[in-house]
């Protein structure tokens, strides 16, 4: 299998579930000082992840927990980001200037800053209150705030249990979701390497995996054409631009807004005849609870659409690092 | 000029103002009784209309005002959202079942429910408790809203002010800026009338505005492919897909997220031969002072792109009542 390191991953994975008393302390600490609202910042990549948290934790917790987009924050302001309020953020070395501006504008209102910096020697590792360094797996490390927030407000009873199955599992599941996805993903990006454009469509948790995979992977790496779309806005405007040929994929996920992506699966098929459906309940996960899925399945997602990307990049001869104008040129 | 009728819309936009006293009394008796949070709730053009006002307020209240997506709240539901909450909305007739069902849905957990029901005569109008029936003008009745809430919280002094100028020149400032767009609007839709992809990057106010103007006009009636994306996301991914013939359509307005737009507007010549920016502030809204412009640019922008729709449906031949599947089709 191509760009696949399976002990690499196992690593990664159980690496960042490791992290889990550090996590806990910061958590906990931060909830028993109390906070009016906690918010997930982020700008591309991140502020897809922090919508997937937000998203998450909105039908399941009564905690004040919000995602902010970072340029518009910096721009706009949050009258209800103040002194009492908590940003929670991810970051490889802190250079993102969005997210920068961002940490200083929320320290300035007082806020407490949790910090997820990969790089410890970034100087935004310096400016946090609470740091936790490891690399990747950003996803995860949200999910796991977001876990024991619901914990600690008495709406996860089940924390413990469903830690024990993620330690024990989550990173064989994940691999082995990865491997069985190869040659889908290798048929996909075959199929696919020409797209004019591609419409991407999920909801719920996979809404941020939606969006961040059309944006930050095939626009931005692949420099292909594509558009995410809510599954639940998808009858709002798509559906009319949609052809037999159109090429459209959906994501499904198992969490509480897997009813809009079945909306899209039972109508699309009447009207296109280029669709693909990527559904987590088609990976095993052996060892996860049918009720702990749902908080996953977005990270089923990302090693799903990871099959896709290791193949369009040798269909297209396109090496995912390259920047056609990303950091190349000032704006 | 095409599809206008300068009485007709002058009177719709002064009904609109003349609703102020029965929009005050209402959000005067939301605002004494108190909420934990108000959500204005929508889906489609409507769900664009609520984070247009979401946005507005973010950055300027420290009220709990939150845009909500009808069909998410409905599958992933809301803890936040209860007894003490008012959910604020817009329809024509009621019978867009993602919101039927939002409301069901929040009169269960409890909450208020403000509404805005075109038809008085529509089922939905009996089961809301604050009622106010009126044709069209959603983004204004939103933004009239708003800005009683503010002014309430003490937010907003200059409120009366405000609407002495835009109750003696709002509807004759938006009238002659879809006027003087007409030149405009006939070219635009002359150039871009077989684009095979249309890029519309906007941020804050103009947000909702580029949203529902790909979406709800140029994919849904217009079926014309089209990609809404934020100007404050414009580099963290769709950058790199951007050619010198690529049409990239930039809206500015005049509120705080303007500095988003200018970005893009400073970056996209290097790249882009085929851009257009519309930008507010080359309309005049006589009467209107530079401080509450940035609270009805997003109108302007609307009066600006109905020229482009007018003379899109004539360049094209496709009018634009007719949907293909939307209400043709169940889903």
């Amino acid at each position: 299998m191509i760009k696949f390191d399976e002990q690499k991953q196992l690593k990664s994975i159980n690496g960042a579930l490791a992290l889990r008393g550090e996590i806990e302390r910061i958590v906990d600490a931060i909830y028993a000082e109390g906070f009016d609202g906690l918010f997930f910042v982020g700008i591309g990549g991140t502020w897809a992840s922090s919508l997937q948290v937000a998203t998450y934790m909105a039908g399941k917790s009564a905690l004040p927990v919000y995602a902010e987009n970072a340029a518009e924050y910096v721009t706009n302001g949050n009258r209800r980001l103040g002194p009492k309020s908590v940003l929670v953020f991810s970051s490889v070395t802190g250079s993102t200037e969005e997210v920068a501006q961002a940490l200083e504008l929320a320290k300035k209102a007082g806020a407490r800053i949790f910090g997820f910096v990969d790089d410890p020697k970034a100087s935004l590792a310096r400016k946090v209150d609470y740091l936790v360094s490891y690399p990747m797996q950003e996803q995860l490390k949200f999910l796991m705030v977001a876990l024991r927030l619901m914990y600690k407000n008495g709406e996860f009873p089940e924390y413990e249990r469903c830690f024990e199955e993620l330690d024990a599992h989550l990173a064989r599941g994940l691999v082995e979701a990865e491997k069985a996805a190869d040659c889908f993903g290798e048929a996909f990006a075959k199929a696919h390497r020409d797209d004019q454009i591609h419409y991407f469509v999920g909801a719920g948790t996979q809404w941020g995996a939606t969006y961040s995979y059309a944006m930050c992977f095939w626009e931005e790496q692949h420099w292909l054409r594509a558009r995410p779309v809510h599954a639940g806005e998808f009858f709002h405007g798509l559906l009319e631009v949609i052809e037999r040929d159109t090429p459209v994929t959906l994501f499904l996920g198992e969490d509480a807004e897997r009813p809009l992506a079945e909306r899209v699966r039972n109508f699309l098929p009447r009207i296109c005849g280029n669709y693909t459906f990527i559904d987590s309940k088609d990976y095993e996960l052996e060892g996860i609870s049918p009720e702990f899925r749902g908080a996953v399945s977005h990270l089923v997602m990302r090693v799903v659409t990871a099959r896709i990307d290791a193949h369009l990049e040798v269909e297209n001869r396109h090496p995912t690092e390259i920047r056609r104008y990303y950091r190349r040129l000032s704006y």
